[in-house]
């Protein structure tokens, strides 16, 4: 399943922004940045389920704003992307 | 149909924070701004591409990332929130 995880963290402080990184570095182990606060993950409910418990673990909710849609068709049908694109397929061969 | 809109833009020179707030006005006319740099807009295919068309304008693709995700079961039934939600439906009934 194709997740994408928007956030927006309030750096003000400096507990906002080591919030900041806890939520890239948590994000980061389930999936890849494409964009400064946008993650693409490929994972399964179960993945998903912890992932978000991890988040809610680390988010200020009274400042702090996490986006999680699933994108159920997938991410190949649902995105088109302009610019710089930071998304490695590794699912393509790999071309040594 | 749901559409979300991320982006990033280059913001170290003036012509690039230029760039950043065209783009922010652009996507403001078709939906709704629901964090930093992303946009939910409930547009029809028409609209899509003169929004598509303006963005494409706008950016710099050497130096700016646009993702554009359709979600095509909808965005209530792709999305959680958590923590700060700037959305507002305007769908519900308005209780004066």
């Amino acid at each position: 399943m194709d997740v994408l995880i928007t956030y927006d963290v309030n750096t003000q402080t400096r507990e906002g922004r080591r919030r900041l990184r806890k939520i890239a570095t948590a994000c980061q182990n389930y999936g890849q940045r494409v964009q400064l606060s946008v993650f693409e993950c490929t994972i399964n409910q179960m993945q998903l389920e912890t992932l978000e418990a991890k988040l809610l673990g680390i988010m200020d909710v009274e400042q702090d704003s996490l986006r999680i849609y699933v994108l159920k068709t997938g991410r190949e049908k649902a995105l088109k992307v302009y610019g710089l694109d930071h998304y490695v397929d590794f699912q393509d061969p790999l071309i040594l």
